[in-house]
């Protein structure tokens, strides 16, 4: 590769995704990685705008993330929802002690007429993160699922009740007349990027809401630096969440292959985990075996370091 | 008095007025109490509409209140505070992380469409408050200073400039258009009318913000109980508070004399320390001393007795 070619863009969700997001912040150069997150999560919610996945990926590069429980904040308190809970508000949303200062300072510069994309930075700028961290779109694009019972929110299906119904469809409402951000357009329009990855996220409700904003999927079908995406499915199960479950409720396999399939026209590499059999060829698609399972900060940042070599074999 | 005659009114603004409060419930049948609460301290602050001296009342009646700290909740952690201090969000006005409960719950509830009447008593009802607490009112009222360093909202001036800058001048923005709400016109309009109780709250910014909402002040000029305040000044300081520091600066005597003065034609009596000498006559205002340092809940009580009894006399 060109020395100047030094700059990684990478596509999360949140929990799964930004692990590989702070392996990748682990192994470059500060500044050098752009993360276009999923906001198709993001939803108001006692009067405050939560966007579930872009404080999941702040907090991992933050060193914030909480690694036992697997999401929010570490060194968390609930006093909050106790005394929430005790006034007979909807409690069925956890919100940290610590967590909510992010809502309640991000919803306050969305009032005052800032872009949640300003608000992120501002918020990344004050917990010294040095990766930009940009969400999708400064549209609210709003993902919802037809279900067995029903129509649902994201969050209605997916926390409180707890991905239980059997998923027959998703939209992603919005999507048509969003917009990717400048800042977005100008990441991926970067001469000097080096790679686009695709964390291992939900394809259903992670990685396929960023895809539906436009210009975004068009701008990855033909972009000049290599896309690799990584699987989020390992021996025919998600490691975390509903990947594994919607894939079986929309008649697909329960295999990376089928994730690769999802990514068909965007992808120049794929990288199944090593103990899973090698996907099923796609055609122009490198198929690579790599360990993908992240249980410490050196697997996340092993892992980084698999997709990056990936990326300069490829260029 | 006739068996009827057995609800009281008490006018109120935060922590000490909260104390007397607090003895009336503990002396009085459950439900014979009415609290009038002043909210011209109330104030938008990180798009939460906080309501202080209506929480200090909740939290009083609930037991709920912190007797150390002297504001807030009893048993907060201080999380959310430390988590905004580290996004560089403003960090002047401290927020427990239970008392945010209350805050998130009530905005949430306002932009609902409930009144600030309604949502008082939905929060009352879940913490088992079996006192009304009623907002003076349910339009905006905001109490603002004129001070030697320029005009200023009264969170600005008892918080932030912690009450430092000389008071020139104290106006209730939003009186004139402001109407009591029906609740409050029923409880002073009531038969069984006890008495009316002027807490030790601070004359300027706390009772005369209710007096200058419409009618009060000249439904209390012609209450048909008898009206009482008891003197939040002793020894010639105020025992929490700057009432003491504006009677001076507003070049006014530092005793229960000038109190009892500011509410002249409003009341049939006034109770002043036992330990102060007793206040200058002022015509048709019966005049009282009486213990009205509240250290111990048997303090509260036993002032609460006091000043039924007086009612009882005078009625």
């Amino acid at each position: 590769m060109s020395p100047a070619r030094s700059r990684v863009v990478a596509l999360s969700g949140g929990v799964g995704g930004a692990k590989l997001v702070d392996g990748l912040a682990r192994v470059l150069d500060p500044g050098a990685l752009t993360v276009i997150v999923n906001t198709g999560d993001d939803f108001r919610h006692l009067g405050l705008w939560i966007s579930p996945d872009i404080d999941s990926v702040v907090y991992a590069l933050a060193g914030l993330a909480d690694a036992v429980r697997g999401w929010g904040r570490r060194d968390e308190s609930w006093n909050f929802m106790a005394a929430l809970k005790q006034l007979g508000a909807p409690d069925w949303f956890q919100l940290g002690d610590a967590d909510l200062a992010m809502h309640v300072e991000r919803t306050r510069r969305l009032a005052a007429g800032e872009t949640l994309t300003q608000v992120t930075a501002r918020i990344c700028g004050a917990l010294g993160v040095g990766a930009r961290v940009l969400p999708m779109s400064d549209d609210i694009v709003s993902t919802r699922l037809e279900t067995a019972d029903g129509w649902l929110d994201f969050q209605e299906y997916f926390v409180r009740r707890q991905c239980r119904p059997r998923v027959q469809q998703i939209v992603f409402e919005g999507a048509a007349a969003a917009r990717a951000s400048p800042e977005v357009l100008a990441a991926l329009a970067d001469p000097a990027l080096r790679a686009v990855v695709f964390c291992p996220s939900n394809p259903f409700v992670s990685i396929e809401p960023i895809l539906a904003v436009a210009p975004l999927r068009a701008l990855l079908a033909r972009c000049a630096a290599p896309v690799i995406a990584v699987t989020p499915i390992i021996g025919g199960a998600a490691v975390k969440g509903p990947a594994a479950k919607m894939l079986r409720e929309l008649g697909l396999a329960v295999d990376a292959s089928a994730v690769a399939q999802r990514y068909q026209g965007l992808l120049d590499a794929f990288i199944a985990d090593a103990s899973d059999p090698a996907p099923e060829p796609i055609e122009g698609v490198t198929l690579v075996r790599a360990p993908t399972l992240m249980r410490s900060a050196e697997d996340r940042a092993s892992l980084a370091r698999s997709v990056l070599e990936l990326a300069d074999r490829l260029s």
